[in-house]
């Protein structure tokens, strides 16, 4: 957990960062892997499909228990990403996200090998171990007014929202998109789960296009609002957790605070927490996205 | 105090490292600040020189002790380090470190304005308060067989090498500086404090030009040998903290690291504590550093 007086000082807020870019494999999906395939019963092979942290946290699970992985990945996955996962001992099979479908080659894989497929987010003990990071941070510092959390999936927000209300009765959790993956904050709207065109954000882990079907009915119950954030929003934030905080943190990670930082949430005179959900970014990418005419064109 | 996994399959060793970067200011200067501030008798104003790190320290220190801070900072200070002077609340004074001399700018403000003057590393309280960075290392972690400390003033190290000689019995210390700032290293070969021509090094808080009066003999006590790293090992470890610590350092700050990475000192099977000095440095010249022909010039 970190804290930074310049923030608060920003937001006119206290503000509480849960840094999931510490965790093992470098973000919080480590969390709800292990939850998951720790209850499986006698697994011989595990499988995943996934654009990077999921699968950073299935390669590493795989290796800490001592089974052979297999990590479905796309072609455009980010480097570090890709050079992770192979580093943790998993077989990476890449696929064009264009022209092929990840679940059927997954599923032919599972056919094939015997493998368990852990799937990403909608699951509920992959939403459980998610949640505990909502559940250390109160459990840290206390009591919360609001919560700020990403939404890819929705198994991040579900189990954090779950956990946060158990522990912090009344709290607000509040939830963020980018805007073009905007596809909870239309189903919300909508009252049913709507799908979108195939996202475009730099926000690699927020790239879905419908929300899950486990993981939306316990948004609908329990996060308050789902508000969005443009690109140069979300890099004016990578850029404050570096420059101030001597941080670094990938587009997903940043989006929850990007949406605190534009003013998309009221947190004056409120204790906030906000999830920073992973780290894993190379230094050329960001690099090129601090630097981006993506960056100057602030709407 | 922080760990990586991967550091430690690299190094074969076991390595604990003392992030001063989250310290307050961002950089291990606060502590020496702080401590020599709070045992001024009657202080009305203070007055430092520094191109960075010990001037952000000081403005902070007198904000908090509510006493004004004018800081002589050379023009070509980092930028993210002279904003971070001015938002403190201090006044700047600039000037050309080619034609003027910082040391008597300063002295003439303090006779004018009765100001204390807190030097940067020469002194035992300012040495004494650096060395609180070692002694919460070792008293978080246990005993070390090596200590690895850049080396610029050598207030840091002066102060650190004397808590781990007093709390770990036996210690090894190693010091660390740029290979164009090795004016300890030439010092400690002669016996007698040696003069270098300016250094051009990118590790601007290590930019010094002969060791501290006061630091060096304890130097020569207490450090077993100094090393140097060239500015491509440094970037190296500048880009390791990025990607797999998800960690922002400033050159001077991972200077220390490099010298482990790059094989200048025998660690294996040891336990080690490495200190990452500070963290002061903004995205552009972060994304210059990482991708610039320097970091491809290994010698």
């Amino acid at each position: 957990m970190l804290t930074s007086r310049t923030l608060n000082e920003l937001l006119g807020a206290t503000v509480f960062m849960k840094a999931e870019q510490f965790q093992r494999g470098g973000a919080f999906k480590f969390r709800g892997a292990y939850n998951k395939i720790s209850q499986l019963e006698d697994p011989v092979a595990l499988i995943a499909y996934s654009s990077g942290n999921h699968a950073q946290a299935v390669a590493l699970v795989a290796r800490i228990k001592g089974l052979p992985a297999t990590i479905v990945m796309p072609e455009d996955a980010p480097a570090v990403k890709l050079r992770a996962v192979k580093e943790y001992g998993a077989d990476v099979i890449t696929y064009d996200p264009v022209s092929e479908d990840r679940g059927e080659i997954a599923a032919r894989l599972v056919t094939e090998r015997g493998a368990d497929l852990i799937p990403p987010y909608d699951d509920p003990q992959v939403m459980a171990g998610a949640g505990t990071s909502a559940m250390e941070l109160i459990d840290e510092v206390g009591a919360l007014d609001v919560l700020v959390v990403c939404i890819g999936g929705g198994g991040l927000i579900a189990g954090c929202a779950t956990a946060a209300h158990s522990m912090s009765p009344g709290i607000r959790v509040i939830g963020v998109e980018p805007e073009d993956a905007n596809d909870t904050a239309l189903s919300m709207a909508a009252g049913k789960r709507v799908v979108i065109d195939a996202p475009r954000t730099e926000a690699d882990g927020l790239k879905v296009i419908t929300p899950g079907v486990l993981t939306f009915p316990i948004i609908q119950r329990l996060v308050e609002s789902v508000v969005t954030v443009t690109g140069p929003e979300i890099v004016d934030a990578m850029a404050f957790l570096f420059e101030r905080m001597s941080l670094v943190v990938e587009p997903s990670g940043a989006v929850a605070l990007a949406a605190a930082m534009a003013g998309r949430v009221n947190l004056e005179g409120k204790r906030v927490g906000i999830i920073i959900s992973g780290g894993n970014i190379g230094p050329e990418r960001f690099c090129r996205l601090v630097s981006s005419p993506w960056n100057n064109q602030h709407d």
